[in-house]
């Protein structure tokens, strides 16, 4: 099969790893941030910022090549994060096959003006052409998945969720392999919240190692592990009022992925700043783009629509996402994500 | 109130601290491994394994003093290790008050001749004679709590589970404050279960970690998490057919305290160096007692019967624990635990 990886970064070039692993050709698009990672590929074949040589399979794609890269492909990675999966859509609307199937990295949701929730693969859905709404199947890749590991090979189990299963489970035969293992699920709802929300507790975990380091204390694994168990429980109730499956939860793309989250990544470190005293302007300059701090608003207001719908109470159900709120909104200090 | 903690060990020890945080009297009776820490605490004040200064409110007895060390006390923490939980349960029946509460930090389960589980709390029932059976409340402490972190006042939030909840609330007051936070449970069953269980999967998770060092690899989080969220579901399986309370496990008693077990402790240390390639009687003889070692082996032996009574599958509904009991008795490779 021949596949269209669309955008070089990390993570999606590191998804050509399993994919040529199982035989399929892929045509790796770099976006215009990934130029100079299309550059070297094609000069050295080796990735700038994977540091490995790619496999001769992989056949890399200049953004001006679009139509080429996708030509012929009934599969497409969005491999663009969240900020660049609009834009990317719109591009490849004129070049998607009839049969076409997307699958995406880029995972959580977005509110609407009405404060009405949209899952990503709503977004990408609405950005279709009228006739290709609702009928270009949309899978989403959940679960824990650090993409140095998927690229070393580490054995790595996926949710690949979409409305469509049978379209997931196309993409599954696609991707499985002994090291990178696909499971399917329904429950897209579940999975894109469990993918946003996530980053949010991460947040609040991280900033439970920055009080750690700042009261000059061994370890302060009780509180985390309390934490932790807290984040679990309060996604569950989130997705549960929400009509997802509580499974999903205490499944990958809830408990697996949250697991690696805490391990790493930018919202745990933004959390650790911002405990060990550090100011959120600062981290963020430090850091870049957190996720998970523009989701921590949306979790509010979607947490909001709730209570006005009587479906939650905020300071029961979810006092630790309010804590989180407060910490990175209203000014309130990092102690009080121990107050649960 | 006067509270009779028998056992100095750690655990015992760092208990007194919410204790006398809370205006209790404690009077700290030593087994006879313990009695060189009585000393110390008796002519210095220090405790020498917990390296503090003790409250001036715990009061330490020698073994000798069993009697005078329980006088006059309605709650009798039981502060020693499941090995030693049978012989301390005889030697205090004579000093029992008839409105006494046994809260024990001791937990798990055995198997009887007949193969039948016994949690502990029923161990030590069974031990009291006759006319105290069913009649003395137990309360069984659980849930993620360093000693070391209960002593530095870290926030701990456990779960103190009785078939009595009178009882649990009781103690409930006795322990709770804003450091050390005290939820009760009437789920004994599956507070047990997850209490020895999480020290088997902990070992699965620690192999994963020797398997790490072994091969070189920087990390191996994508397959940590995997395990990590297979634990939590095969933990939900067993409490679920043995007629425990399914939120037990996504609570503190399983999630919370398997994730504190994996950070630390000699259950996740024995797994990394037997999945680092050190061999399994070398490993034990460095470490000493491994908990979940012989836990394995019960584990094994009531999934054994549940699967006989048809109410599991052991390759379907709980294949990593079957794997980590093939590592640990059946000489089998620790790849194995990757094959879930």
């Amino acid at each position: 099969m021949k596949i269209a990886v669309l955008g070089a970064g990390v993570m999606a070039s590191a998804l050509t790893i399993p994919l040529t692993d199982n035989g399929h050709k892929v045509n790796l698009w770099g976006t215009i941030f990934d130029i100079k990672i299309i550059e070297t590929i094609s000069s050295t074949r080796k990735h700038p910022r994977l540091d490995i040589t790619m496999s001769q399979s992989v056949w890399p794609f200049y953004v001006e090549e679009l139509e080429q890269a996708m030509d012929g492909c009934q599969l497409i990675l969005l491999g663009v994060s969240s900020i660049g999966v609009k834009n990317t859509v719109k591009k490849i609307v004129p070049f998607l096959k009839d049969d076409a199937i997307i699958v995406t990295i880029a995972k959580g949701f977005e509110l609407d003006a009405l404060g009405k929730i949209m899952i990503l693969p709503d977004v990408i859905d609405k950005e279709m052409p009228k006739r290709l709404q609702s009928k270009i199947p949309i899978v989403a890749i959940s679960g824990p998945s650090i993409a140095r590991e998927v690229v070393n090979r580490v054995k790595t189990n996926v949710i690949f969720a979409s409305k469509n299963i049978r379209a997931a489970k196309l993409c599954q035969m696609v991707f499985t392999n002994s090291n990178y293992i696909v499971c399917t699920s329904k429950d897209i709802i579940g999975t894109e919240l469990c993918a946003s929300l996530k980053n949010v507790y991460a947040i609040g975990i991280g900033i439970c190692d920055g009080l750690n380091e700042k009261r000059k204390l061994d370890t302060m694994n009780n509180t985390k592990a309390m934490l932790f168990t807290f984040a679990i429980n309060e996604m569950t109730k989130i997705v549960k009022v929400m009509g997802g499956n509580i499974k999903t939860v205490t499944g990958l793309a809830g408990l697996g992925d949250l697991y690696v989250t805490c391990k790493g990544g930018r919202n745990a470190a933004f959390g650790k700043l911002i405990g060990s005293g550090i100011d959120i302007k600062k981290a963020l300059e430090k850091l870049g783009t957190v996720e998970g701090y523009q989701t921590t608003l949306y979790a509010y207001k979607l947490v909001q629509t709730l209570v006005k719908d009587k479906k939650l109470d905020s300071e029961k159900d979810v006092p630790m996402l309010m804590n989180i709120y407060r910490i990175l909104y209203q000014n309130q200090q990092c102690e009080m994500i121990e107050n649960v």
